[in-house]
């Protein structure tokens, strides 16, 4: 690889993934080249980072919206993640959004860093098929993943067992009736890492967690079986893999998304980037571990099941997710509604197996209008 | 390497890691075949390792023994250490004794699975050099060299730091006033691994770490001050490397000698065992870490001043150790006195910077005299 630039399409740059992919950027100018830049609605920090970063491409969602004075090319999120110039795509975008472009990507043959789940467990099968036919890399940038994948790095036997673990969130020992009275805005104060909303939602549910039991599943080619999750509240340990002779490696450092992103982009290489925290272990005494509770948080349990039994199912799991959390940060339901929703939604759902990507469209939408038909029943 | 059937010599048959070494050979018969024996005084267990293995060289000691009927042919350590029919040599004797054979493997190309620590402690610069130019392979067996080269499996850019674990031994929480009425009994107590006597108690002292801060900066050729030591009294974690973009592997396992033995013998591939414990998260709840305290434990200090001065120091080091261990065991010196031992025959050395082989072992012979000497003088 030597010293080579490498190029970049960032999709979602003013979400949170986003900011700290430019913030790894910006250490590393010698080694990184922003090419392309998409957002949603924050056009203002859009404006900003284009003027920064002096992209040749821009997307924004919002497309009346008056941007930096800068020269550039307006492009589709499609035609962005799979243009000549570019190396690396980064789908920093969340919910189902992430999907289109990063199949688009995979077929392209780019490598891919990868921090929106969402398209991996809607169409993990048609993606990571598309990375094969077409030699595309798939570089996870979640923190999980990208411990499991530091862990498998020169091991050629395939691992035993995987063992993600899971900070717990907000309410990991509330009881099921504080639980109930939890506000959006409480949920939202994540206490160890520094994500987006729907993912800090997620996390909170611990659907968070199932996503990423799916994630896994495709990425590593493991059996859902062997695929544990562990409840570890400090978020040291990123993930752990367990090789066939018993032995168990663990990636650990402090909860900085800047870490994995930063080993996407840089992969195979490690780059030293002095802003980037080393664990002190002058002030860590203590890791500690606990089995997850699957009847008090339901959405791990859901996942999982949804995961296993496959074709739309996963699908329909993510689209009643998303809007669900959209429900509940609007203060439309209580927090215990989002599983509720999830699991009516999943049991009156007529599954297709080996969907293709129309199939799983069409699965995302009928879950959709499914959940808001749910609510409107539920008359709230 | 498919499944070929590697032939392994193994030096210190009758001792722990011997008699471990040959427990995984008896669980992969089909993997490992035992072409050499080699044993010092335990005669009657050296017998029947014969009987069960069947050998074709064996070496003894007691030259007198009467051994099995077993037809084998009588070789030095030497001879056999270099043999052409020994793929694999397994140096598992314990203190000084082992590094004339390292040496003689190192120098015939073999791979050298090494649990004496002390060869590379004495002669570092020598064996590795050796190694080099005949490109033997060293195949660290100590635990925490073990876990140090899994997590450096795959990584090409060095490491930054590493992070030996230790138990802290038996006594660690003890004053220095309890200490001084330790017995060797006690001592010969850990609470965690499943060791010879000499090692026990070197661990007890915290001089076995710093033995092994020396073997570490040997092995992975990194500096001494990039090498810590960190207290973890459950022994989970054997020892954790630090990358240079910050993030942290570590390897984990339950304390068994069995796991880095095979996989020192079956490298590059990793075998299954069912004989081999496997982590058990339902039951690990906490690890937990803290600071050396070298004040309390000054073997550790002195080990690792000794590492950094060079020369013949860590010779001297090895020996006085070797030397007053014996002397703590057989009730002449009390455990304190074990490190005052030491301290003075070092302050008393005339060292030679980059010594030859014949420099070592006269720095050797002149540092087991002088402890004697020392205690002569102190009227015990």
């Amino acid at each position: 690889m030597g010293n080579s630039v490498k190029r970049l399409a960032i999709l979602g740059s003013t979400g949170s993934i986003g900011q700290q992919t430019l913030e790894v950027v910006r250490a590393l100018p010698h080694r990184f080249q922003i090419v392309a830049l998409a957002a949603g609605k924050n056009t203002d920090l859009l404006a900003r980072q284009i003027d920064e970063f002096k992209p040749d491409f821009v997307y924004c969602q919002d497309k009346k919206a008056r941007l930096a004075n800068a020269e550039y090319e307006l492009l589709s999120l499609e035609d962005m993640a799979t243009h000549p110039r570019v190396d690396t795509v980064v789908i920093a975008t969340s919910g189902q959004s992430g999907l289109v472009p990063t199949l688009a990507a995979v077929r392209a043959g780019k490598n891919v860093a990868l921090a929106n789940k969402e398209s991996l467990v809607m169409a993990g099968e048609i993606i990571t098929n598309e990375a094969k036919i077409n030699d595309a890399q798939i570089l996870p940038i979640d923190s999980e993943h990208s411990a499991i994948w530091q862990c498998l790095r020169g091991e050629t036997p395939p691992a035993a067992q995987l063992m993600l673990t899971a900070s717990g969130g907000p309410f990991y020992h509330y009881s099921p009736a504080q639980l109930n009275r939890v506000t959006a805005k409480q949920a939202l104060r994540h206490p160890t890492w520094r994500m987006g909303k729907k993912v800090t939602v997620d996390s909170a549910t611990l659907m968070n967690k199932g996503l990423e039991v799916i994630e896994a599943h495709w990425l590593f080619d493991i059996p859902f079986d062997n695929i544990k999750v562990l409840i570890h509240p400090e978020s040291i340990i990123h993930s752990m893999v367990e090789f066939i002779d018993g032995v168990v490696k663990a990636q650990l450092s402090y909860p900085d998304m800047r870490l994995p992103i930063q080993y996407a982009l840089s992969y195979p290489e490690r780059l030293p980037n002095p802003g980037l925290p080393r664990l002190d272990w002058r002030k860590i005494n203590n890791l500690t571990f606990e089995q997850p509770d699957f009847d008090t948080f339901p959405c791990l349990k859901l996942a999982i099941e949804a995961g296993k039994k496959g074709g739309t199912y996963p699908a329909v799991l993510c689209a009643a997710d998303e809007v669900a959390v959209e429900l509940f940060l609007s203060q439309r339901i209580k927090f215990a509604d989002i599983a509720r929703l999830i699991e009516e939604t999943l049991s009156e759902h007529d599954p297709i197996a080996h969907p293709t990507l129309e199939e799983i469209m069409a699965a995302d939408a009928w879950a959709r209008e499914k959940v808001l038909k749910l609510i409107s029943g539920d008359n709230l």
